[in-house]
């Protein structure tokens, strides 16, 4: 199903809209770049393209943990500790489970009200494209569109599910692991792959009965990334226990992530992990081109008819595959 | 770097010498198979469509396990009891260290030594496909060439590196992990997903000094693999310890093999499993007409070309993506 995109402005618009900070023209240009016709596609690019010298002034910062690891309370204390500072903060959240029900929208509002009040924050949740790969690409996308704007902390939201941490690993400068206490079983529930990604974690729901236990996940968490190889930015994670009801230890999570900024920003890595991010983007949307074009109805046709013959033996799957690729061509 | 044919036979001839169980010209199928020549390939696909209602009547067994568990001498001492009871077998090895030696031929020649002389055994090392993927591909069309020329037992080799054996298990009926004793050490350092794809289970070296811990090994291994999920075959994974220096319990895993294959055929997940895999070819066989496109030397040099734009901002990565795509044209 496409997804179209009504009654946008032209490129010139919308390009002086972000120029002069407008959220509207914002929203408008993110619902372009969300757009699965091809025309759509075609001016988010050219949009894109022209603001591309206004990108990249932003800290990016990647934020995953399980349901129920308080997420979005996390994000709506700490984007208003951000916004108070006078920083103007993008926040846009990735939830698969939208994928199907394609309700996240109204959700993400409602669930952080006060925050998406605040006149500093811009917050959108990620489209539902059904394209494989497609969320990540759309997303780095709003990122640009968000920094364009002038926004200057760019939040980006996942659910712990593996596949799109990877994909926001591979466009933020720094990446959040939230953790409930009772890390011993945590650790578990979370991949070993996805803490070796994390630049920082984050132990949620300090308070009340729960401190003690957070403080030994702490423990347990410094423990456990003691046992990982330092990682490609000489950066050691740290660990930080926070609550976001009682406000407490928020403030510490931006100091480590600002410290991490500085570190990588003297050694070099900031701006080299930028430019290896910038090569991985054009290999994904290369792939992702391909993964649009065999999706396409017409070809997915040619391909079922294909898969007959293969049932019947009246043709080798290579052979088959070699067929559909001809008849693929780019574009 | 192009792996030609050299002196290879015509099709017709190559049909021919296949159809009559010829192993001189098996072999020049194989590297028909393997050359990365786009004449060859075309040729070898004939060949293999020409061939297809040959294929499919062996029993395709993958074989996996970390260095050192000792999967040559297994693969000796099980394709022996094999051949001694008149089946022919094929035996085909992925080594991914091979990619860069390129030495694997006369190694596994000289590793299997003694059945290597057997008539009734043919070994083949997988080529050194140097493209992503290439690896499964060839191997694929290697082990249908087996079966046209009589092999009724395929057995394929692999290194327990996590994607080859994704790419084995897509190709055979019934999935072997070879381990060694000590299996608390083992389980964690082979990954759960590669236990979860095993059909059976194999402690090797349950000999001498060796017996206890194999026993021990056995036990635990059952444990581990209670705590999995019944896969969708709805065969029990079972555990066997052999010894292949004292050629003990090598006949029960053929046992073992030959019950799985009365199980699923009896309640049809041989041939749907069969059916299945035949998609996954064809599916990966597109996957890797794109990836043999975008690593093609004119490809990468205009890639090239395109990241320098992008380092310095002049076009971004997605707009740059479309170009390519665009240039890529299929075939």
């Amino acid at each position: 199903m496409a997804i179209k995109s009504k009654h946008v402005p032209d490129v010139d618009r919308l390009e002086k809209g972000l120029r002069s900070g407008d959220r509207t023209m914002l929203a408008q240009a993110i619902t372009l770049a969300e757009s699965t016709l091809d025309s759509d596609r075609k001016k988010s690019e050219q949009l894109i393209e022209k603001l591309l010298p206004l990108t990249g002034k932003s800290i990016r910062i990647g934020i995953t943990g399980v349901p129920g690891v308080g997420k979005s309370t996390f994000i709506e204390t700490f984007g208003e500790l951000l916004a108070h500072e006078g920083r103007k903060i993008g926040v846009l959240t990735i939830d698969p489970s939208s994928e199907k029900s394609r309700g996240s929208i109204l959700g993400d509002k409602t669930r952080m009200d006060r925050l998406s009040k605040n006149p500093n924050v811009f917050i959108r949740p990620s489209p539902t494209n059904l394209t494989l790969g497609g969320v990540s690409h759309r997303t780095r996308e709003c990122m640009l569109l968000c920094e364009a704007a002038g926004f200057d902390v760019i939040l980006i939201e996942t659910v712990g599910v593996g596949q799109s941490e990877t994909h926001v690993r591979n466009m933020v400068d720094f990446f959040l692991l939230l953790m409930l206490s009772g890390a011993g079983d945590e650790l578990q529930g979370i991949k070993k792959g996805i803490i070796e990604m994390a630049d920082g974690l984050v132990i949620t729901k300090a308070d009340g009965e729960n401190i003690k236990a957070a403080g030994q996940a702490v423990a347990d968490a410094k423990t456990a990334l003691h046992l990982l190889a330092v990682p490609a930015s000489g950066w050691k994670p740290r660990v930080q226990s926070v609550s976001s009801v009682e406000n407490k230890g928020i403030e510490l999570v931006w100091k480590m992530i600002l410290e991490f900024q500085k570190f990588t920003m003297t050694s070099g890595f900031f701006q080299e992990h930028r430019s290896e991010q910038k090569k991985k983007w054009l290999e994904e949307s290369l792939e992702n081109l391909f993964r649009d074009a065999i999706a396409q109805p017409e070809f997915a046709a040619r391909k079922e008819k294909m898969i007959a013959r293969i049932m019947n033996d009246s043709v080798a799957p290579s052979e088959a595959a070699r067929k559909l690729w001809k008849s693929l061509g780019a574009e």
